[in-house]
């Protein structure tokens, strides 16, 4: 094996490079970034990624430089993970998954008789392109659990020819490769564990409803209205999805409030309505003291998603900024999926007189900026409307 | 600067740490081995870890192996996370954290005159120990931002006198700070939406609970109980943790009882009876078809915590080990807190009654497995109790 030229700028870089990956929490740019490091290191045109799940490999991101540039286009991370082949020593990602095994190929059309895995060359021919060399590497965690396959394609020397890939770079990308590993399994358990959370805020939150006679869609549509207004009105992504998982909790207070105001089929008397706004404070109670962003905000949301934005809401009455902004998004996602969708006790009304009633709601119930929001996003609106009936 | 000797080999080294840092999801553990590697590079004898928060430095860790050999012990990381100083450029540490400067001193004790900090000599006095050299770090994060101090003290040479320590160290140790930094971040990221999730599933099940009178303290102690029962059991680290996440919610069903039954102050009648066994599966309905390992066990516990070891029990009359294992083990946890604890509608019994109820019952109520355990973390039972009056 040749030494590397400044292995040690390479070193550093592979350093500064598991930084950044580990510092990297959105799945896509993370894979992007490992398949184009890999790609410099051993100067490649193309590259596939994919993580051992079960039985399976699952296909996670590809890269082809050569294919960009002839669709005149870069080429994220498809993000396609329904993709998937069986963890078989018949392919060569496979037979690398399984036994951890490099493999080096000059040519992948000339792969030896006697080896078990062979080129699929589908997608060549679907793509008019010519895969020649190629390496293919295990990802292995730290325990040596082989957590995925990076594959790569067509090594090109300083002429722009394709050569075999040189055995030098093994190590050091096989170091990468295992910082990718880590840093995949990283994010999957962030994002497993969040999508976990809202699943149990989700259902909890249906539970409660249910007794309501809402329907599940009710608070799914709900949700997403209140994150689209948040992101118009230019709430940064983590604030989004803060109000993403907070709004299905607004009426978690009516846990608290008699079945027989809840469930009654007729008008409320005065005094049953004052009790049934107390589902707001009920919910505000909830969740008080809570430390976390997503429950502060829940608290918030459930306390004042019936107050107005000129003051005759409830509980306090408050006006205009006085109304914490998630509360003042909640309203209008909140009443306009009441008015739009249909209830037990009424049927829907058409969408357009929906909004007519809501722009003329504008300055009275709702806040100008937010009516404004959600009617710049009404492409989105009603496309969530149409997801979840 | 001096070269480093094997430049090759550190550099190696280091990005190796670096995939063991990203790996390690214990906080404690993954502060233990940052001071260690970093005192590992220097040959310091002592070193502290601060991390930033917001205007203050909390400390997060320290080492010390003369003061570990004179007590005859090894020094963990101390827990102890109250302790903090005010981020201001008095100290050394602060000023680092402040400046993101790096100071090298020959002496702790000869400070020159002009520097804005100083040494607390605090530590050396209640320990009579003699800091001297020092190297005081910023763990940057990719963007720049200083997230925390790393602090070395006394540096040795091959011979073991106390020297300076050796600038040509700086870039490697400032690199592991700066995958240290990340590492710790994501590690508290995922604790705080861990607890987060937990404080969620806990409020929203007490405010279920309500309803039928329990105690917010109930559910703590239950959950707590379920969690040591599993451990004794031989449940892994996150079994047992998904277990304290999931038992909560085991009467959440009861969110779909009508009032008139859980609030019904005479005994049942056997139609009303029925019903309110039905709790069981409306609870198993609520998280029907999840997929996160928590939500399937909460789906469990929920359908199966009212099931006896003889039969006897409901909603199905499964039998010994037909009832999953954390059925089992709610079933216990929760009885013998409801046995054990004041109820509006009885007295507690003294805690020696109970646990003779729970063994008599050993075979016919509970698994005798699940009683055994129980009984053999007893003392932790009763802290738990004392905890959460």
């Amino acid at each position: 094996m040749s030494r590397i030229e400044n292995l040690e700028e390479h070193l550093i870089r592979l350093n500064q490079i598991g930084i950044a990956l580990s510092n990297e929490q959105d799945l896509n740019k993370l894979l992007a970034t490992i398949l184009q490091e890999a790609r410099s290191f051993t100067n490649a045109e193309g590259g596939t990624l994919y993580s051992v799940e079960g039985k399976r490999l699952q296909f996670m991101a590809t890269q082809n430089d050569v294919l960009d540039q002839r669709n005149n286009q870069v080429s994220g991370p498809i993000a396609n993970t329904k993709l998937s082949l069986s963890l078989t020593k018949n392919s060569m990602a496979g037979y690398v998954g399984l036994t951890g095994e490099v493999i080096y190929l000059d040519d992948v059309y000339e792969i030896p008789a006697d080896r078990p895995y062979h080129f699929n060359s589908q997608f060549d021919r679907q793509n008019q392109y010519r895969s020649k060399s190629m390496l293919v590497l295990p990802m292995k965690g730290p325990d040596g659990t082989i957590l995925g396959v990076l594959q790569l394609i067509n090594a090109r020397d300083k002429k722009g020819e394709i050569v075999s890939f040189d055995p030098q770079w093994e190590e050091l990308v096989m170091s990468l490769a295992s910082q990718a590993a880590v840093a995949i399994r990283n994010v999957r358990l962030t994002e497993e564990l969040k999508s976990a959370y809202f699943d149990t805020i989700f259902r909890l939150s249906v539970a409660v409803e249910y007794k309501d006679g809402e329907t599940v869609n009710h608070i799914r549509r709900m949700a997403h209205y209140a994150a689209l207004i948040a992101e118009e009105i230019g709430f940064d992504k983590d604030q989004v999805e803060l109000i993403h998982y907070a709004s299905p909790m607004h009426d978690i207070g009516k846990i608290g409030i008699s079945e027989s105001i809840l469930h009654k089929p007729d008008q409320l008397t005065p005094a049953e309505y004052e009790e049934m706004k107390l589902h707001t404070v009920m919910g505000g109670r909830i969740f008080a003291g809570a430390k976390a962003p997503v429950l502060k905000m829940s608290a918030s949301i459930a306390l004042t998603h019936h107050e107005k934005h000129d003051g005759s809401g409830y509980p306090k009455g408050l006006k205009g900024d006085e109304i914490p902004i998630e509360g003042r998004i909640a309203a209008l996602a909140d009443v306009f999926d009441a008015l739009s969708s249909n209830r037990c006790y009424k049927p829907s009304i058409p969408v357009e007189k929906c909004l007519e009633m809501i722009k003329t709601e504008s300055g009275y119930h709702f806040h100008p900026e937010v009516v404004d929001a959600f009617m710049r996003r009404l492409d989105d609106v009603l496309t969530i409307r149409e997801n979840y009936p």
